[in-house]
């Protein structure tokens, strides 16, 4: 239970497991540690414990240099859940309609073909995978920088507890700890070391997503970035890392192919005459005036014909811009 | 003469020099041919022939495996230009305003760092790699898939004339050839065959611009592709080059470097503040609206500040989004 004191510890101290496991301060607090105790009171708050040595600790993540002395676990899925193959969607917070549209596509075809889909529950390219994978009825992991019992952003507690009613939410912070912007870079290595392969979305220069990609690589994982306008900041860094030799990814296709799996075939869906003329017009990104006129069709079959492809997530839109979003 | 002869005696016939050569037809023909009377006829058409032995001709287009018998010349560069170092920028032609804006954005700044550039008067991105050159006041050669006299597309006319007036207009085929499908994908291998690197703008699938990519791959040529949105028809061309290898272009500054050119030092633009102010928040494509809006300016100062930064050639707008398209 040394792994669990390490973490107790931390959250106590206010400062990263790593740094304090040798020094006579915790030798003193893990004496008097009563990890059973401990263990009740997690229990209590619907939260769990899994050290880095148990059986069920997840491979890739016990794999990496820096890998945590356990995780924190909140949410329904069994802890097997973190075993299972995984990509992680990262991205920028203040992503583009674009950012958002293909996080969500992912996030819903990894997960629909059998993925787990990890990512940091931040505003965002991370919300939309989350988003994506619980739309297909899918697993999905959330990586907290700060204590598991947490909400982080506040805005995604809903989020949170949808993420854990099926899936896990985990961090190496014990209850309590709070957010701090250290804390982020290292949560980033979580994300990437639970996952075979990162996905990095949308990413300005210097963005935290890029930190991810950094771990996974060094780790010998694969990297997939989207590609993006060149003309557009948020693509700058997602661009620059396809410079510096990751992965272009240009469906979920790519992804499943690492993992020799193939696209979920979903149930053929049904589309009404309006919608058909309106999806064959979206080969690119186009505004609703446009297509009203592309298609010849009345504004208002043509809006009822959007809200279809929307609901069957074939198309999605963000500031009047719809886009193809699924096959 | 032979080399003439080949190009002449192929327009005759209607068929490409190179599968004419060795028959007896064409012995026949080049019995008889009077070159002398060929060439005063073409310079009395303002026209030139550089065969392929002659010193002048460019080293690199008689470099690849398939290269033409001579290039018949329109306009006013002299033919030594057709040896400078040069770009091909290359791309669909219905292109979308991200293409076209990038497009001129490259030819305007490939040419003021001394580039030449290459491409094929079509509409969409041939044509506005063109523009960019002569907005920079650079050199810029297109070559034809038909008769080097005609001006195809018809749409073109004004714009070949202004490539005329300083660069060159350049074709295998001779005065009256009528343009026809299979002329296409042949002069694409010139387009690559004059450069060291292609620059693919924007492109589907199965475009043609992917053909004078392989042209370019083929002769060991530098690819570059633009890395486009994964929701867009007119970027899967260019990302799927990235997928095969291709180098992901991301500024101008990418390919100067193969070069070892630095970008060219403008005359620093003396902006008014509304469109510094403007300027700063167009780190990626936006409406005027957005733009109004975000920056707090009065509609009309932030239009008047908008056509001063296009005027600069910083910014670009296409189908009411502007971007910023230069530095």
């Amino acid at each position: 239970m040394t792994e669990l004191a390490l973490a107790a510890f931390a959250a106590e101290r206010g400062v990263h497991p790593r740094t304090e496991a040798k020094t006579a301060r915790f030798a003193a607090f893990s004496r008097r540690f009563d990890a059973r105790a401990y263990l009740e009171a997690l229990q209590r708050q619907g939260l769990r414990w899994l050290g880095r040595s148990e059986r069920s600790f997840p491979p890739l993540l016990r794999a990496i240099s820096d890998s945590p002395s356990g995780l924190f676990l909140r949410g329904q899925a069994p802890r097997g859940l973190l075993a299972q193959p995984a990509v992680a969607i990262v991205g920028a917070r203040a992503c583009s309609g674009y950012g958002s549209q293909v996080a969500r596509m992912l996030g819903r075809e990894l997960a629909a073909a059998g993925l787990v889909v990890v990512s940091g529950l931040a505003r965002g390219v991370d919300g939309e995978a989350h988003r994506g994978a619980l739309d297909a009825g899918g697993a999905t992991v959330a990586v907290l920088g700060c204590g598991v019992d947490r909400d982080y952003p506040a805005a995604h507690a809903e989020l949170a507890a949808r993420i854990g009613a099926s899936g896990l939410i985990v961090s190496e912070y014990a209850p309590g700890v709070e957010p701090a912007p250290w804390r982020f870079p290292a949560r980033n290595r979580i994300v990437a070391g639970l996952a075979q392969a990162t996905v990095v979305v949308e990413a300005r220069e210097r963005s935290g997503a890029l930190i991810t990609a950094d771990f996974a690589l060094e780790e010998g994982r694969e990297v997939f970035a989207c590609p993006g306008e060149i003309t557009s900041a948020l693509s700058a860094g997602t661009n620059a890392l396809l410079r510096l030799g990751a992965t272009p990814l240009t469906s979920s296709v790519d992804v499943l192919e690492l993992f020799g799996l193939e696209a979920a075939v979903g149930a053929e869906v049904e589309l009404g005459e309006p919608a058909r003329a309106i999806l064959e017009r979206l080969d690119r990104p186009t505004s609703a005036d446009e297509l009203v006129r592309a298609s010849g069709l009345d504004a208002g079959v043509a809006a009822a014909a959007l809200s279809e492809l929307e609901l069957a997530g074939l198309v999605s839109t963000s500031h009047g811009v719809y886009r193809r979003t699924g096959r």
